[in-house]
């Protein structure tokens, strides 16, 4: 694997604009859509079930994320990820929340089995959870930063679903139970606003478009929104804080150029 | 037809501080409060079909967007737009995304055949299906910025249903079917984030509740989102990009007075 | 009462991280969640009927906001109070637009009969009608400031429900039928964006956590809201607007030490 080409598909993604069809939650979705645009790429967010087919036909990515999820939506979710598995397109996966709630935690496990997924993305508590680990989950905001944990268990969840799995923390892991990666881009800050899981769902999905190696597309969106972070809180001036930090995100996303996302990229690779 | 009246409409919109009823999307609902309250409108959002005709009985004007359309968001758009015709109210119908999905396109064209419709404002591919002619149409996000195109589709729609069609491009078009109106303001930032054609259309709405000229309405809107869009770009700083500039939009709406308005407007009217 | 103790609150917030379900409108619903997380709370947004009781379970208090409720998330509403009822948590409830429609108005009172709670936000307009007064109501957004009959009225409520209740305005009155507190914090800015009662409201919620006095807890989240108003007015540059005042808002409530809020406090108690 050359993690280089991460670079590339920034061009690629900058160069074809991808359409990205989200069936996501009422509390991030605005910033998902902002950070699609500033990547490049072209968010469309629709789930009633009589439209998500058609929808995700047009689309070169599927994102799903259960964060605000009711029976309306999944069912949508389900639909659309079916349809997205006939046409071929990477279908992108962000669990929050399970194990928090039965209703989470089953839903997950429905989508992971009735849905071919392209990459899960989720923390270490969600991931475990997925994986068939007890984990305590605390609300859809816990964390546990432990890189080993964070490799058993995302290599463990890639077996078992034969899919790529980014658990993100501190530092995050990427693996396909093949290969492990880690990503050491970010900014405590990045926990300091709610939805830098979600924007960072959004960007895999981004660059999924445009890869067909969906552990080189996690490893690429994790490093934009780790790397935005660190840009952002460099970029704060003397009375900043964290609202202008959020700020910033969009700021520094749409200025990244190709070379930029390689050079500033802390990756390491197994 | 005299232009320059936009400028007392702005002068009446912080007089009256009207009340915009909105049945919208959950994607950019809340720009759409914030650029209401920075023209110096009142935002309502309320969307229950067994609140909306009296929520709209409070209004000076409603505007439905259909950008995250469900079943029961949808009754209850026809059900407010029916009550405000009952009422005298002007209603505006931003149709985002038409053409991309069936339940889009026929939503589209139920409200239009069941709700007189004072402006609609869309870009020019959801127009040219709204007036039956081929479309392609790429989510949301799609753009067409021929101006020809613009002038023929806005005048057919128009003609069609006897109201007021804004085609937003590069250059916006206006027509009621007699007279065309061009807005040139903007600027390329505005397609950078989501939301500023929700935002534009909802300041049509608030425009409409202080004039009987839905035409003179949709381009002092248009003129306000433009004019914000150059303003903004204009207040940037060197480390600022496009998660700045969304900030500066709402800090130029509200600073405009009326005679900004008229000396920024760029206009051609034939 | 101790009003100093406001102080303490706070740094037991920064310490315990306390966790708030919200069951709230999707228009302001991403900056309840961002003035959570910039207090020290932990935010959780969730709404389906089949999961609110096991997510209120892993909460320390739950904010109840009705702006933009419909009949899933009215049921919702019903259940998960009566489950914080049922494990001791405290439950906010913000009524947003009550005596706009009966919609609003029937279920806040519901809400309020079958749901004990402990502290209830709103305008005058809103509380007036709760507590069975006549009261212009015009949208969401009326404001009547009018602190006599913000005393009296909260008082009255607050001896209906055995409750404490806040009406805000540009003096707020907190009541609990015994004890009245008065809070002077505040700039007109905070009535130029939306959101800001609702947040006000999260902030109690937040503060409710760690405190057993709903009053306290009210004034600590009137308090912050306020403050943080005056500070993020103060911070404006010569070319700053609304738009800026609203970032400064998350800016300065992070930053606020327990010494700010008590030296910053302008409270008045009877």
């Amino acid at each position: 694997m050359d993690l280089k080409k991460i670079s590339n598909l920034l061009a690629e993604i900058r160069s074809r604009k991808p359409l990205v069809h989200h069936i996501t939650n009422y509390v991030t979705v605005n910033d998902c859509a902002n950070i699609v645009l500033a990547i490049g790429g072209s968010p469309v967010m629709a789930d009633d079930r009589n439209e998500v087919e058609e929808m995700v036909a047009l689309a070169s990515a599927l994102v799903i994320n259960i964060g605000t999820l009711n029976a309306d939506t999944c069912a949508a979710m389900l639909l659309a990820g079916k349809k997205a598995n006939a046409l071929g397109l990477p279908v992108i996966f962000d669990p929050v929340g399970a194990g928090a709630t039965r209703l989470r935690t089953q839903t997950a496990q429905d989508i992971l089995q009735q849905v071919k997924i392209a990459v899960i993305r989720g923390n270490l508590s969600e991931i475990k959870v997925l994986a068939g680990l007890s984990a305590v989950t605390r609300g859809v905001d816990a964390t546990d930063d432990d890189i080993d944990a964070g490799r058993t268990v995302s290599r463990r969840l890639a077996e078992q679903h034969r899919c790529t799995v980014a658990v993100t923390g501190a530092v995050d892991v990427i693996s396909d139970a093949d290969r492990t990666v880690y990503v050491e881009n970010g900014h405590p800050f990045l926990t300091g606003i709610t939805g830098t899981g979600c924007m960072a769902t959004s960007l895999i999905g981004v660059y999924s478009a445009v890869t067909a190696d969906p552990l080189l597309a996690a490893a690429a969106g994790l490093v934009t929104m780790g790397l935005a972070g660190e840009r952002a809180y460099q970029a704060l001036g003397e009375k900043d804080g964290i609202g202008m930090f959020r700020l910033r995100l969009f700021d520094c996303i749409r200025q990244f150029n190709p070379e930029d996302l390689w050079q500033g990229a802390r990756l390491r690779y197994e």
